[in-house]
């Protein structure tokens, strides 16, 4: 090796991006101009406001008991069943004494609108698993369609400044025992708090590096008994089924939450940006940032949130470089790992 | 080495963008909105008006007797002068049997403006050198302030969506003769012709591993005779001044147009954009792209042009993910000459 010093450019963007980017999310006294927003679009930084849908009819409005009047107990809403609330998450399958981590999505299932909700909102409620109403398929003009009037249609100044109808926009159902994992989609979020608490913990799209994405195998959750399923040591009523001839999912593996576990050399690195959502609370959550939330809301109650999907802009420099820092993050790793081979064979 | 191969993360962020992005620039039919703008900002994208300062004054009376006329015979303007109208630009040095690429800053000198712009035009000029007013300095809100209130004092869709004033007005006055090399500022810049033509080679940020960036040793043209001064074969008027005291320079050695020379091993995937300014085409040139400029008028005449530098922005993740392709590639350059310098130590 030659006597210049060969940095490391990873550590070295991280370092970076902390010194020119706050942790501390920015709080707007009410909801930008298309042109404010355009800029925080522009430097793909989050922002909330505070309250900006409180005089939404939905946050006025959905109690429990008005929901189900509105929708009807009886109508059939999709729900994610889970033993422990980890729907799309990295799972540790232990199995004929070893431990491998696959990607485990949750059994979903109809249910009838009231049942679920009396599900969430009873603290005794027959078997122990988790329920979320969480599809992101664009429920709320569907499923929920009787609900639809009750929020915007389209949050304005984010229409006006992508030029675009929402892709998307998403009903969330849960309680304090769900958690979403941490993940990250290709489109701009706006989302809207109506009732409870959602707590995010936020890392933007450099911090690839940070997240130990793995290729694992994916997996579902089944209602037992059927046949072939692997029990779960936190459920009786649930099982897993593997998906041998699915392709595998590439997921972050690490938990800004248990920053010790799964981490990579460069997570320590990593300033995660926390904010909590209390109903009429909105968030601007940018393109490809890193996203876990959970929730917590009072015992017999519900939290509820609507998200607004918009296509994000592929063209410009942003989309082929969030590319680029994974590819040099995997090299590295492939070269380390080949490193590590080598060392083996010459034992 | 194992069985995966190990792809090249700096070809496949050339190659991903140029499929996501053209290499022909956008014409818009008017001036852009702020929100318009904001969003050709947001993915670091030029574009061009044509005519878009047809109306200005500045394009409709600056001819060489007004400009003459309203500015002074005698008002002393700083010119930049070189043997080939190279100023700021790679520069091969022979020098005792050896050649070194050095980088070149003009011979600055103050000259009554009427002298300057009869050199310019006049076809048998009594010396061979080349003259171009290129002071980067806000000049024309200082040198040239009579002529200032012929052109905007600021560009309205700029100003509104950036927030800002422009941090400098520069005024350019040429030939043909002067060609400004392949560099980058970290500005959004918004060019105006006046008169004349000017030709950009363009080329995006992420292109840095394209254009051979290199640390190359100070120099600057004086006029002979000049005590130690080394002569060059272009010209018996000017020498060359070495500038031993002062930091390398970090230069583009790579020339689109002379693609064979100097190239790296990216430089073949570049895509450069090209574009040709008639008198007032309006030019979007985002912060960091590189810009190679050319020249042409008629005999007699001169070519004019102003812009406007405004304040980029730092925050985001675009300017620490520019610095970390510089430093991917530096790292790569550094690992591939330690392994040439352990092959040579084999021989
Ligand atoms: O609310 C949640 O549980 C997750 C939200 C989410 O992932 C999203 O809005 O993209
Ligand atoms: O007009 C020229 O010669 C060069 C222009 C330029 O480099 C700039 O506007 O930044």
């Amino acid at each position: 090796m030659s006597d210049t010093e060969i940095q490391d450019p990873i550590a070295e963007l991280i370092t970076n991006y902390n010194e020119l980017n706050s942790s501390q999310i920015d709080q707007l006294p009410s909801e930008p101009s298309p042109l404010e927003f355009m800029r925080y679009v522009s430097k793909n930084t989050p922002f909330v406001v505070r309250g900006a849908a409180l005089t939404w009819k939905a946050t006025q409005t959905w109690t429990v008991p008005y929901l189900k009047s509105l929708l009807g107990e009886t109508t059939q809403v999709n729900v994610a069943v889970t033993p422990s609330g980890n729907a799309d998450s990295p799972y540790s399958l232990e199995q004929n004494g070893t431990t491998s981590l696959v990607f485990v999505k949750p059994h979903e299932e109809y249910q009838p609108f009231g049942e679920f909700l009396d599900f969430l909102t009873s603290s005794n409620s027959p078997t122990k698993e988790v329920r979320y109403a969480q599809t992101q398929n664009d429920n709320l003009r569907n499923e929920y369609l009787p609900l639809f009037s009750h929020v915007e249609r389209t949050i304005p100044f984010a229409r006006i400044a992508l030029d675009c109808d929402p892709d998307a926009i998403n009903m969330w159902i849960g309680t304090s025992h769900s958690t979403t994992a941490l993940h990250k989609d290709n489109y701009e979020n706006i989302y809207v708090q109506i009732s409870g608490q959602k707590h995010f913990v936020l890392l933007p799209p450099i911090c690839q590096p940070c997240v130990n994405e793995q290729m694992l195998e994916p997996a579902h959750y089944v209602r037992l008994p059927c046949e072939g399923a692997i029990p779960v040591p936190d459920s009786t009523d649930l099982g897993l089924v593997m998906e041998p001839h699915s392709p595998y999912v590439p997921f972050a593996t690490w938990d800004p939450d248990s920053p010790m576990l799964n981490e990579t050399e460069y997570s320590c690195l990593a300033r995660p940006m926390k904010v909590t959502l209390n109903p009429g609370d909105m968030l601007y959550l940018p393109a490809m940032w890193y996203h876990k939330v959970s929730q917590s809301c009072k015992e017999g109650e519900v939290c509820v949130a609507v998200n607004y999907w918009y296509d994000m802009e592929f063209t410009g420099p942003l989309y082929p470089l969030t590319t680029f820092v994974r590819s040099v993050f995997n090299k590295e790793r492939e070269i380390e790992s080949d490193i590590e081979d080598e060392d083996g064979n010459d034992e």
